[in-house]
């Protein structure tokens, strides 16, 4: 196969550079089975990220980024921004190697992820959703240290590229990929590690109905801000696109689609009792979409980006709630 | 390697038959990922076979089962006696082979078990807990076809056999397996394929305190009738051990744990909240049983036996109730 270069605007990456990102998390990543789910009408495959050994993809983004850095930027430690699983990822990542961690996290991150950071050594402080959104427009965390934004760096994207080298590996007549959609990171590292490999999947991104910054970005043209309504759902769901992010979004994904509290909580049941998975709100929202009419007849494949729910919210929703 | 011949009483076979077995059920089976749980103080690993397409490992079995019958014995269809996994197990891969399937399952089989057997195509026929214990020991069951009995035949424990194959390629340095136990068949597959690999780890039984025929018939030195109490959690826990099993356990088998059902409740939550799987009971008495201190410092494998458990039930456990 050519070692294909891949070029959307600022953004350059051959086939070679996202081979040699997911040898070098190797250690710190499970190849994700693809899983079948028993959908009459089309080749449903789910992409089970929540297996990893913190419940999320994250952690192949917070590993390349901490490998590729410069050593002496390491010296105090790292920083991040994350509403939770990034900062898992860069937490896990940089204590196995012996570095410090802060993050700084929104005060709408559930508990069980802050618990979570606690737990692996991070030190965390927490702000309003507004400052949180301010840094990561900034890059300005205000801490010392070597700053990992979560979705915007290049070493995330290409982490996070892991996954499409996986899934055309597992499943190279895929038609569809659905991706649940926050920064953008995921899907971007996604869809341009399969164009590396020459595959040309449409790419769906998935929102969730109480705050659809992609969806209304790509209505109007350009990233614009938007209201962001009470949800048992994090992890996506931002104000706006990322300026840095639109270019790369704007080219890589093909539509968005909205998905209903409802139609998630109802995914998420199905998670559990036909896939056996404990899934959070966003692969809720990424199988939702992917049950959609629209992809009848198709071979889908839904990314469940993580399984790091509160229980209470999950026996809750399990036992019929909608909420 | 040497194709090294394994013999256990009436029992016979070598790595080869092991090995023609995995290959010959590999397109009704997903190798199932084999996880870590952050265990501080052992090197604990999930095999998931809740993660099989119809949430168990006794697909492996069933499609076993059927593929080395007799073509002409199958011109009447297939028979079994299930809790409900074998039977699903059975009923899937005789129906995606176009043959009819009739089910005898215990009446304290759990609801979601007998919704799926009839969802797959099998006529269901329920009887009392005795009468069907009767047809797993008499091999009667009163019902024309090909009878596949869900512990005892030779192409069941082969079937189960890649449980083993696969634990000893995904983590070679394994001390202990812990499998959960009903009629026996899952355990001795695993034990029997190891064997065969030339590998010696510790296998330890699993069962629920309600029920204990393997811990008693150790005891006894011979199976014993055992009392059969309430129990949320089916699949495991029977009246006694089957004659036929008896010497194969008896020689395989090193030890059992009798786990209680608050620590198998505990188990369940950890599996959701920390593996992000949704186990059974069974496979949650087999994660209690590695976390017991004894197993303090070794490589451990706890065998997820499979993810169908009733939602209402789950949901209340992860709600907190042990019941």
């Amino acid at each position: 196969m050519t070692d294909r270069t891949i070029s959307y605007g600022a953004f350059n990456a051959k086939l070679s550079d996202f081979k040699a990102a997911a040898l070098r998390v190797s250690k710190d990543v499970v190849t994700t089975p693809l899983l079948a789910l028993d959908v009459s009408d089309r080749n449903l495959m789910l992409k089970a990220e929540c297996l990893q050994s913190l419940g999320s993809f994250k952690i192949r983004a917070g590993a390349n980024a901490i490998e590729t850095a410069n050593k002496a930027s390491l010296r105090n430690g790292v920083v991040t921004a994350s509403a939770g699983n990034f900062g898992q990822g860069v937490a896990q990542a940089a204590v196995s190697r012996g570095l410090s961690v802060d993050v700084i996290a929104p005060d709408t991150a559930s508990v069980v992820k802050l618990e979570a950071l606690h737990k692996l050594g991070a030190r965390v402080k927490t702000v309003s959703f507004d400052d949180w959104w301010e840094v990561m427009v900034s890059r300005s965390p205000g801490v010392d240290g070597f700053f990992i934004h979560p979705v915007e760096e290049l070493s995330v994207i290409m982490g996070n590229g892991g996954i499409g080298l996986e899934i055309v590996n597992q499943f190279p007549q895929v038609d569809v990929v659905v991706v649940p959609v926050g920064g953008g990171g995921m899907i971007s590292g996604i869809a341009l590690a399969m164009k590396a490999l020459g595959k040309r999947p449409r790419i769906i991104a998935c929102e969730i109905e109480s705050s659809t910054p992609l969806f209304s970005a790509k209505l109007a043209g350009k990233p614009v801000k938007v209201s962001r309504g009470p949800s048992w759902i994090d992890g996506i769901g931002s104000t706006s696109v990322l300026p840095k992010m639109w270019p790369l979004l704007d080219a890589l994904v093909d539509d968005v689609v909205v998905v209903s509290h409802k139609e998630a909580a109802k995914a998420l049941r199905t998670l559990a009792q036909d896939a056996h998975l404990v899934s959070e709100g966003a692969g809720a929202v990424a199988l939702a979409a992917a049950l959609r009419p629209e992809f009848s007849g198709l071979n889908i494949v839904s990314v469940i980006s993580g399984g790091n729910i509160d229980m209470t919210t999950f026996s809750r929703i399990l036992h019929g709630e909608d909420f």
